[in-house]
């Protein structure tokens, strides 16, 4: 058990309203033992990290100042809400954050009043803070009454349109809303885009320096804040010092930058907008990342995730790894093709590292792009370059690609566009927890005509498929494979192009044949391995494809065998879906077929490991042999001792 | 035959190349010219004229300047591209436009090399222009050279977060772009959002009557405008007159706003930054959507979209109708529901009259919500408001929810809230053709675990389904319906509340089972009457519901017929899949059904009628008999006669 910090004020607050017993100064200390007592935790556990020491400060002055959970706080993304939590009730939790039966690692409905709205995915919390003051301007909620909402955003989080959106429609509607721009230069990766520099110069005309004091004199203007005139406080939130035009054309005050380290800064404008804001005011708040703890702050990401460390050190206890991992295989592959194809380009979507494009971005930094938190944007920019004679790859994870999906459907798919997309973090993902799962991409994508789906079964097979993607003009193309290590198989020298729609055998057997589209072909085997022991070996095949499906595989396998089982890391209407379709249409199951398609459970499923949440699935190999058995009719009862 | 106009110049003109003979003012007759063509050929077809009308001169402008079609021209949503068609080649079939086997409505890269990037949904094209001008920097396309990139894009479209994504991206890169902002006050609907306000400002703070004189003092700078030296190219470009900031802050030069409507303005300013430009520039043209022809310009939409009319006198010849629209229905229901429940409340993404939501605003103004062309945060509001204890309405096209989809998934679906999803333009919806197809929501919906997704099979089971979503608290709902008329059946007083998750009889029969999602009924019963003359009599029932599924209903279905088919209005992947799951996993195909899914094929359908399109997609009355008679086994040739 690591040691823990001292905490005696933080000891005192069961909730947020036990902060408004504390002075200005016992809140400054409160924040520093709320800092130490988040590094203690996340040490322990793992999880994000720089976000939440970011905005320690921040955290305490909103749950001081605003009335929490009448006002409603939302935190975009909210990987920052770990302190958050520790001061809403869930500090004997904490340690069980991103943990199965745990903590979620963001910010979540069904676990606290406090999480008025849950996040993961970022900007969505303009737009949902503006359906609170809607609603409460409306009655929605008689019974909590006219609470305030609150949005915390990072600017990261402003690439994307989303947010836009909802500050132009903030500003048209006029409720009184407050956004609290946390501005720390960095999103997961360095900040790309024009509204980055737009920022960076709206603070570099008033240098950090200076800002305090621009502050503490504005503030100095309300020796009682309380008691000022209207006026006054209107000029305050019109803009302290610099700038904020852009925020004031969206209709928004704009108010700041300010120290969101500084309490006394804090405490006193969160005061003063509380006290006499009557439109959409914008606070622009600069942080840093991993604040108060020097491993996170001269980390490259500011220790954005992180596994357990060792609070002293700061060294990461990090299991060692046996095979490398999808992400990598992707990028070194990409980037070795990169030298033969110079059409090869690569779009990411604030995500050079997930993705493993930092890779390719080194080599071929003029060939890689960094389209900021804007997957709409990222996906149509592609189907330009293709239209324009290049071959982009558009890295964007399965859940991400959500954001996309119009435009996948309308610029890449109808006008048949050589857009390769690379699917990452396909299936469920362990820790991140039901928001980040990619559960859909095989159903969404597969049935958009022309558009050609894979999934690699391996690290192998991925390289494999990211040279098919490669020789692949004919329209678009989308390979998907999970995240986290392969599976230890050997690696070939390079990549083979597969001939699209062929799948290929895994081995040859009797009575019952699996058809795996994925990564569960190794829990396949497993369960081939149980049930060899039982008398029964079933054939298995990789489909690879969902699209084109390979008929002549599904036909012969429906043929030959009493039975067909397909297997999927995916949602029910995918490949299983597809193939059951082909054996309608072809008639096979007129004289009759046992059929089974095993596909995601119709539920969300809560974070835990890969394999834990594959298991309440029923996608691992314990619950494949038990559908073998079932669909033969064996007893599953009295399994081999 | 109406009369044509006489087009002496136009008739000159087969390629915009043959635009470089005419001297300025010829270029001025001719958009006169190119203006009476538009009119008299819509007149004769129906389609987008007020938008098409607002860009005549603009339209003459670039392609007298630029060169395309090596120079890239990509019309935002291009349903103002028909004079574009006319001047590039298109002329002789510009009356068969929007109609079978005829031109599209919009722009497509299969029809034209002067349509470098399709569009039909909006704010895409800055992302596209991007990825040419990227393209054209990487040497994507050695053949055609370094051509030109230039977006032309609304006002409307400018609230689109996706359209600030690609600015924001554009700003960053600094290639060489040309984006041109058409600024004519009016979307379709008349334009909500700060942005439409801030826009206002611009060119209100400098009155429209002086701007043609600020252009002209400008360019009287440049006697000869392209021998000045590039300072003081770069201060035209800079920002001739007023404001800009907000552009500028993106990275934009900003120029304008000048008037789009006079060649003596647009042809200079064009030619100079053509000349001039380096990085990216936004030049603000302001139109007037309609202009040129009083009925349009007087009409409330501007001459939107229109059917046949005289040209004299702009009287519209529409067909009468039989049936209220299900919009109508969605639209008067909704408003009806609403006085029973103060929570209910609308949101529409800049669609308050193709929704039907103008019924509801204009009883609830301020229940009613325009978000403007913002479906991501149209639907993260939607979410706000219901966590915020309304009852929202969300009222998006199939083809647009698109946009939204990860809202749906993130924010909606996996914090289970109330949102009600409205879900027109379901299916095929004719003359706008496969970018407004609504054909992939049955699938995508209702793979997510606790949404219930129902289709409306006529007008009266639409008004059920909307009193059902109103009264369904228990996570989000969704309920599609067809563009167009009703079917003309009987309406009920009042909207029933339907049983979750139960189908209905419709007809009982023998052997064969038809089992309807949707609109398709009609159909249904249509071959249901010629398959009773050849002595088979199917059993029919309504879904209702895709999910959940009627599992009763479906399984004794199966039990007591030969044959079962499903047909609904969508992809594969949607409802026959599910009902497919169903009876793999309660192993009804383990002793044989002969089960058929009828889906959309695995293609992209042109415009038509609806009815057309149906056909194409073997959806009608005589496929399904084909089907029928195929699965049971019957010769369908030698037909009753």
């Amino acid at each position: 058990m690591a040691s823990r910090p001292e905490t005696p004020l933080l000891d005192r607050v069961s909730t947020p309203a036990d902060l408004k017993r504390f002075s200005d100064s016992e809140l400054a200390r409160l924040a520093h033992e709320l800092r130490a007592e988040t590094i203690a935790a996340v040490s322990e556990t793992g999880g994000h990290l720089g976000a939440g020491l970011g905005v320690v400060e921040l955290t305490v002055a909103l749950h001081a100042v605003f009335d929490t959970p009448r006002d409603k706080l939302i935190w975009d993304v909210s990987h920052q809400s770990y302190p958050h939590k520790i001061l809403t009730g869930r500090r004997d939790r904490i340690r069980t954050i991103r943990q199965k039966d745990g903590l979620s690692g963001f910010t979540k409905r069904s676990e606290s009043p406090y999480d008025p709205f849950g996040a993961a995915h970022s900007s969505t919390s303009i737009s949902a803070a503006l359906g609170f003051a809607v609603a409460r301007d409306l009655g929605g909620a008689p019974d909590t009454g006219a609470g305030d909402a609150i949005a915390v955003i990072g600017d990261g989080a402003m690439s994307a349109g989303m947010a836009y959106e909802a500050m132009n429609n903030a500003g048209h509607l006029k409720k009184r809303l407050f956004v609290i721009l946390n501005d720390n230069e960095m999103s997961i990766a360095p900040p790309t885009g024009a509204m980055s520099s737009y920022l960076m110069r709206l603070y570099s005309e008033a240098p950090f320096h200076t800002l305090k004091d621009a502050a503490k004199g504005a503030v100095s203007l309300l020796p009682e804040p309380f008691q000022q005139g209207a006026k006054r406080a209107k000029e305050m939130i019109k803009g302290m010092a610099v700038g904020g035009t852009l925020f004031e054309a969206l209709g928004f005050s704009y108010l700041g930058p300010i120290d969101g380290h500084d309490l006394d800064q804090l405490l006193p404008v969160l005061r003063t907008v509380h006290q006499r804001a009557t439109g959409p005011v914008l606070i622009h708040v600069l942080t840093k990342k991993g604040k108060g703890y020097a491993p996170a702050e001269t980390a490259s990401d500011k220790g954005h995730a992180t596994a357990k460390f060792d609070v002293v050190t700061g060294q990461q206890k990090k299991a060692p790894s046996n095979a490398p991992s999808y992400t990598k295989v992707f990028g070194e592959t990409l980037t070795a093709l990169a030298s033969d194809d110079p059409r090869i380009c690569a779009v990411t979507a604030a995500m050079p590292d997930g993705t493993g494009l930092n890779l390719f971005a080194e080599r071929y930094p003029s060939r890689c792009f960094d389209v900021g938190i804007a997957e709409q944007h990222g996906v149509t920019f592609a189907a330009g370059l293709a239209a324009g004679g290049m071959r982009p790859f558009c890295a964007i994870y399965s859940t991400f690609l959500q954001r996309g999906y119009d435009q996948v459907v309308h610029d890449v798919a109808i006008q048949r566009l050589p857009v390769r997309f690379a699917v990452d973090r396909a299936g469920l993902v362990g820790a991140d927890g039901a928001t980040h799962a990619g559960s859909y991409d095989i159903a969404y994508l597969s049935n958009l005509p022309g558009f050609t789906v894979m999934a690699a079964a391996d690290e192998a097979e991925l390289k494999h498929m990211v040279a098919t993607a490669a020789a692949h003009d004919d329209g678009p193309i989308a390979f998907r494979y999970p995240r986290g290590e392969g599976e230890g198989v050997e690696m070939p020298e390079r990549g083979e192009v597969l001939e699209i729609g062929r799948g290929r055998m895994i081995r040859e057997g009797k009575r019952v044949a699996i058809l795996s589209f994925g990564t569960r072909l190794g829990e396949v085997r497993k369960a081939c391995e149980t049930l060899e022991a039982r008398g029964i070996s079933p054939t298995v095949a990789d489909a690879r494809f969902a699209k084109p499906l390979d008929r002549d595989l599904i036909l012969r396998l429906a043929a030959e065998h009493e039975a067909l089982i397909t297997i999927e890391e995916g949602a029910v209407g995918g490949f299983g879906s597809h193939v059951a379709q082909l054996l309608a249409e072809e008639g096979v199951f007129d004289s009759g077929l046992r059929f089974r398609s095993m596909v995601l459970p119709d539920v969300f499923i809560d974070q835990a490991s890969p394999a834990d949440m594959y298991a309440v699935a029923g996608l691992d190999a314990e619950k494949i042999e038990a559908k073998v058995l079932s669909v033969l009719g064996v007893e599953s009862i009295g399994k081999r001792a």
